[in-house]
């Protein structure tokens, strides 16, 4: 059976996905590993009893029989889009009503519909961060690549580095090629960076003067699950859509995206939901109506959420300086998100065989190329020579894992 | 904003959705209607207590806090795969394993995944059955026309009718055209009509011959939810996948498909969904699980759902008697689903002419031309005067709504 042209984009088994397909083959092998590469959020259970509590009351409501035995509006249930209206207006004085408004089944949906909504071989997706998430690119069913641009770094301080987006090459870009959409996370996946003010405004300008949408991915961001600490402007642009979730707060098994943003856009991407999907879960949107009106849950947030991650980020930094001291390596500058990023310049092995080595001791860690988009035209290959290590792992695992892990590395610099 | 080759498919308000549209903005307008339009199911409390009771149970296991708060396999929730698994088993003892099985979130994901993985311009989709769920088409994302036929009718009683295949026209197809793939409901959405036994069985042989997978949407088929009254060959040949729904049984709003068939066809199509959406929701599937393990779910099915929807039917037939006694008029037989589906071959007026009409006097209901593929090159233009009305709304709603509708076409019949 033959597949279409999407089939074919869809189908290739490349990059991040033959990692994890790897990681996942070597999980269920039987052999025991520490894993620091996963994604998956850890159960809070403080916050695991909002979301129970608020189903409780829920099954006891006369509208339970209606939340699931009738289908709904494609944009969302009722009740959830009008307070996601109440709290983006309070919270940020946006001026919205319930047509900016779009639920999808998880936030990776929302960016499914917006590649593919706005962008094809004659109108490209720009993907100005790099690395960044891997799922603009994956679910962007073109062939296309998408347009992107070496990132520029910085050394901060002995052992920490910081991206900085080449913005008069993305300008350039513009005036040369018409440009679809633009995606980026803010925190974000896998760099745990945080776009500058100064460049979100920039591409918000660009945006508006070239007339496109832009995304933004704000699965870490504030207000929730708020994983960050910096300070950022909330702004809403024109044509811009923030994609917030609910997967890093305790409910991703529920797949819930909340999309706010541009109301020409939403429309569209409403339109893509209802022949793709109809519509999203309504049960979960009903307990999050639910937990955003009757508690403070944001507090609930910084409370239980922000300080684990970062308290398991310092760690990392702990055992690297402990076991690499004075060799040449850098973690990101850590502003957001559940992911610490390594960056070892002068390593004498590519990420993948330094992977591959760390397998056979046992622990997995993500190579870091996979996360540049069009890596294989990056010249400069010391860039590529990085490594997401996740902070969902327990304090045990990452202080044995990196230990492992910043072995193997010490091996192959030196 | 221009949106891609793909966003000006999607964006298309043609047809049913066009209707559809406009139904939305007369039931928000103000006045009150009789709505033999919907497709909405209705509420069985005898069903949802089912729902409500296996989600009391979930929530007093230890797993619950996982299903709700970790991401799963694209796959789907793994107990609820292997119920899946064992129950198609044991009832029409299919050959499968959990990699034959993938959890959609709704039908609609599932086929549009399927109509999107295997068909493009260079192998488009073939619809076979034609009226049908107008969903296949507008699901695919090509601008490219559907394959299809032009189908035959015969007259079966003074006033029921039903649909056939023209085969031959298919066969001939298959020869000058290479095919992506097959879709169509069984029973039929909006015609009642199930399929005959011997053309599923050739549409089978030509999928394996030409080598295309066979979409075959279930969604009020036995065994769940069984609203049929013919007994059918429900064999899984090769490149053959059934697409089954828990939409129609008390589950629309929790949106879950279940997809059981060929592991080459299954295996892309979880591809796909990773890449659009991760997972389905996982509260529903667990409560899935649970209401197939322990109860007689398809009893409780035949008992609440099958006799109320056939009742309706009669009901919608007594009162066209009644107002169009020995005129030209002919419903479909009802062999299965949510609706009837009235055929006025010699109306003066256009289907849509009398949908307007209708409306006016308070009634919706669906004008026919819409569920007919490639319906501008139907040269026999009778044929396209049907209606498809619902048989969701109340027994009061359908006596009078019928009476209404049945007077307009009167006055545009004789």
């Amino acid at each position: 059976m033959d597949v279409s042209e999407i089939g074919k984009k869809i189908t290739q088994l490349t990059g991040v996905r033959a990692i994890m397909a790897d990681i996942k083959e070597s999980l269920g092998a039987g052999k025991s590993f520490i894993n620091l590469s996963a994604g998956n959020p850890l159960v809070i259970p403080e916050i695991g009893e909002l979301w129970k509590s608020s189903l409780s009351k829920i099954m006891e409501t006369p509208d339970f029989d209606s939340i699931i035995g009738r289908y709904g509006d494609s944009q969302g249930y009722q009740p959830f889009v009008g307070v996601v209206k109440d709290y983006f207006r309070q919270r940020y004085q946006w001026d919205i009503s319930e047509r900016n408004i779009l639920i999808t089944p998880g936030s990776q949906a929302g960016i499914f519909y917006g590649t593919n909504m706005f962008c094809d071989q004659s109108q490209p997706l720009l993907l100005p961060l790099n690395p960044d998430y891997t799922g603009y690119k994956s679910s962007w069913v073109s062939l296309e690549d998408p347009l992107t641009v070496v990132p520029n770094t910085s050394i901060v301080s002995p052992h920490t580095f910081k991206y900085q987006v080449d913005v008069s090459r993305i300008r350039q870009i513009l005036t040369q090629k018409k440009v679809g959409a633009m995606a980026f996370s803010r925190p974000s996946n896998p760099t745990g960076n945080v776009l500058e003010d100064d460049v979100f405004h920039e591409f918000a300008s660009m945006a508006k003067e070239y007339d496109f949408p832009i995304f933004v991915d704000s699965a870490y961001s504030e207000p929730f699950p708020g994983i960050t600490d910096v300070s950022v402007d909330m702004s809403l642009y024109p044509n811009m859509v923030y994609s917030f979730s609910l997967s890093k707060c305790g409910l991703p098994g529920e797949r819930m995206g909340v999309l706010v943003g541009d109301e020409a856009v939403i429309d569209k991407l409403e339109c893509f939901q209802s022949n793709a999907t109809i519509h999203s879960s309504r049960l979960g949107q009903a307990i999050a109506a639910d937990v955003l009106t009757e508690y403070d849950f944001e507090s609930m947030c910084q409370r239980y959420l922000k300080d684990l991650y970062f308290k398991k980020r310092q760690c990392v930094e702990d055992v690297l300086t402990h076991v690499l001291g004075d060799l040449d390596w850098y973690l990101h500058v850590h502003q957001g998100g559940l992911f610490s990023w390594l960056w070892v310049p002068q390593l004498k092995r590519t990420d993948l065989e330094l992977y591959a080595e760390a397998k056979e001791k046992g622990v997995l860690v993500v190579p870091g190329s996979m996360f540049f988009h069009n890596a294989e035209s990056i010249s400069n290959k010391e860039l590529l020579n990085c490594f997401r290590i996740s902070l969902t792992a327990t304090d045990e695992d990452i202080r044995s894992g990196v230990q492992i892990f910043a072995e193997t590395i010490k091996d192959h610099l030196s």
